[in-house]
């Protein structure tokens, strides 16, 4: 982060960067700090905070970077390749697995990156925001930026995600078949369905609840419903 | 936003959502609200604010929603579908592109959704965080999945043509309260439902119901059932 003007920012930084396991902190001539407002929000993220380098300068805070990345209101450069979050994500993954050193950079709050700042960048990302108000925060920049690096690591398999795999046991066919045959004796019971003429109301039921993909015991709940609704018959 | 604590983040909130393009902002119960802290925060995005609308309680936010997912820290559930952010985000425009009203729920700072707030929910969203600190502020929670929505808005926007209008009529949330309130008391006269004692019944009915996404006319189809169960009680 260059020359931030706002403490809180540098906070909110440390939690956006540590929630999505990123440590890395470089504050280049930040304007306000240490700050106890910074401390306040970064919350549980006082360590990154702690652990922040503070440089004097860019150059100083890059001197070991192969790739060095920054954000941009730009949607076309003929000087820059500009990328979505999402290809930077790729780009940064792939640089830090052949164990290179990479930097996001991020300017100051009112004007972003300068152009001699802009000079460091391999490439420029840009956060497609509304073209009417496209005032993203400089801390939310990071977390989106930040997100989208956890993202990738989640869809390449290097970090636990949200896994679609369900360990619960949905109902077998046959014992969907059971429900519908006792639901439907159920609906005759208590007038609901014509034997004689049943319509399309069968078929209408078990669309609604295979969409459900009831589990076996959810399955059970209902047949208990049915034979309590048949108990409490007239 | 229910039961937000700190005003701070409702400022912090309209702003991630309008840099992002989205303007409907809905504040449960707000606990400090409105305050000179959530203006400040919410920098030129003071017209979401204004326009936000303050409600008593989150039936009434959702009153005409047809999907409403809420955040969590789950990775997997017996319970709701968990999405990523990503997937989320391709359901949400699925929906909305066939005119549908969805909702996004954030709880408190503190506890996030209470498992009554969750019973409201189609499905939970998990952002992928470091499972070593997973504190992401509500705003922020807010930022990535706005991001999402946007992303997934200019992919789109990329491949033209695709149509997924839908055309059913899928149930609002305020059928889908009449139809539980409708349950719960006929499972109460054929005795399956202790009044006294209701336990876990109607939480695990609701997520069933709602994994099925029922149009109206399914709605009204259970309705009916219900009654005619009523009438052919002794």
């Amino acid at each position: 982060m260059i020359e931030t003007s706002h403490p809180g920012n540098i906070g909110a930084a440390a939690r956006a960067m540590k929630t999505m396991g990123l440590t890395r902190l470089y504050l280049v001539n930040p304007q306000d700090y240490p700050c106890v407002e910074a401390t306040a929000r970064a919350a549980g993220a006082d360590d990154v905070l702690a652990n922040a380098a503070i440089c004097e300068s860019l150059d100083e805070a890059l001197v070991d970077c192969t790739l060095v990345m920054g954000t941009s209101a730009r949607l076309r450069s003929q000087r820059w390749p500009i990328l979505d979050p999402r290809e930077a994500a790729g780009d940064f993954s792939q640089e830090t697995s052949s164990g290179e050193e990479v930097a996001l950079i991020f300017g100051t709050e009112r004007t972003g990156l300068t152009n001699d700042e802009m000079t460091r960048c391999h490439k420029l990302i840009n956060i497609p925001t509304n073209p009417d108000y496209s005032s993203l925060n400089v801390a939310s920049a990071i977390q989106v930026l930040s997100y989208e690096l956890r993202m990738h690591a989640v869809i390449q398999g290097d970090v636990a995600g949200v896994d679609s795999k369900k360990d619960v046991e949905l109902a077998p066919a046959q014992n969907m078949e059971g429900f519908y045959e006792h639901l439907q004796s159920v609906l005759i019971n208590i007038d609901f369905l014509n034997a004689e003429n049943p319509g399309h109301l069968m078929p209408r039921l078990r669309r609604l609840y295979n969409r459900a993909r009831p589990t076996l015991e959810e399955v059970n709940i209902l047949r208990g419903i049915l034979t309590a609704t048949q108990k409490a018959q007239k």
